[in-house]
């Protein structure tokens, strides 16, 4: 059984592992696109939206309503690639928490 | 000095309220708004776009830049109050790890 001291080693460490990972994410650009990539949305790694980019074709005032459902659709589609990536990196940490 | 045992149940009991923390962020919608209210941004507290609207007067085919400018700002003011709100409900939890 590890003794305390030790679980107090391994839990900082691990921290500074985790910490690591996110900053590497923070640091990733991941692109989310909408049908016919008529919206691309660039977000960092830490959901912080860095471009949005819309096709001439999708800015029309008579349809509003499209170019609102594909920005929605591109923005979902980064931020569930990052939760995706976040989940790969984190996850490698979860098994080894000392409790 | 906290026993091991203790420690173990301690860790469970805030891994639960952390979760339950989690969820009530996730069912609390915060509104982003860019300059002039010219874009509306709607997210879930676990950062998924719901909805997005657009004013007719942005719409515009000849400046395509301010829309896509309006659309990130209002994005990054919904995301940064989020982070905010879960800095402040994550936050009551940071003190208390028995590490």
């Amino acid at each position: 059984m590890m003794n305390m001291q030790n679980m107090m080693k391994q839990a900082q460490k691990l921290q500074k592992q985790m910490e690591k990972s996110q900053a590497e994410l923070a640091a990733t650009t991941f692109t989310g696109k909408s049908a016919q990539d008529l919206v691309v949305a660039e977000l960092t790694g830490d959901k912080k939206v860095v471009n949005i980019t819309f096709a001439d074709a999708v800015v029309d005032p008579d349809d509003v309503e499209t170019l609102q459902d594909m920005t929605v659709q591109a923005l979902n589609d980064a931020l569930g690639q990052i939760d995706e990536a976040t989940k790969k990196s984190m996850g490698a940490f979860a098994g080894k928490l000392p409790f």
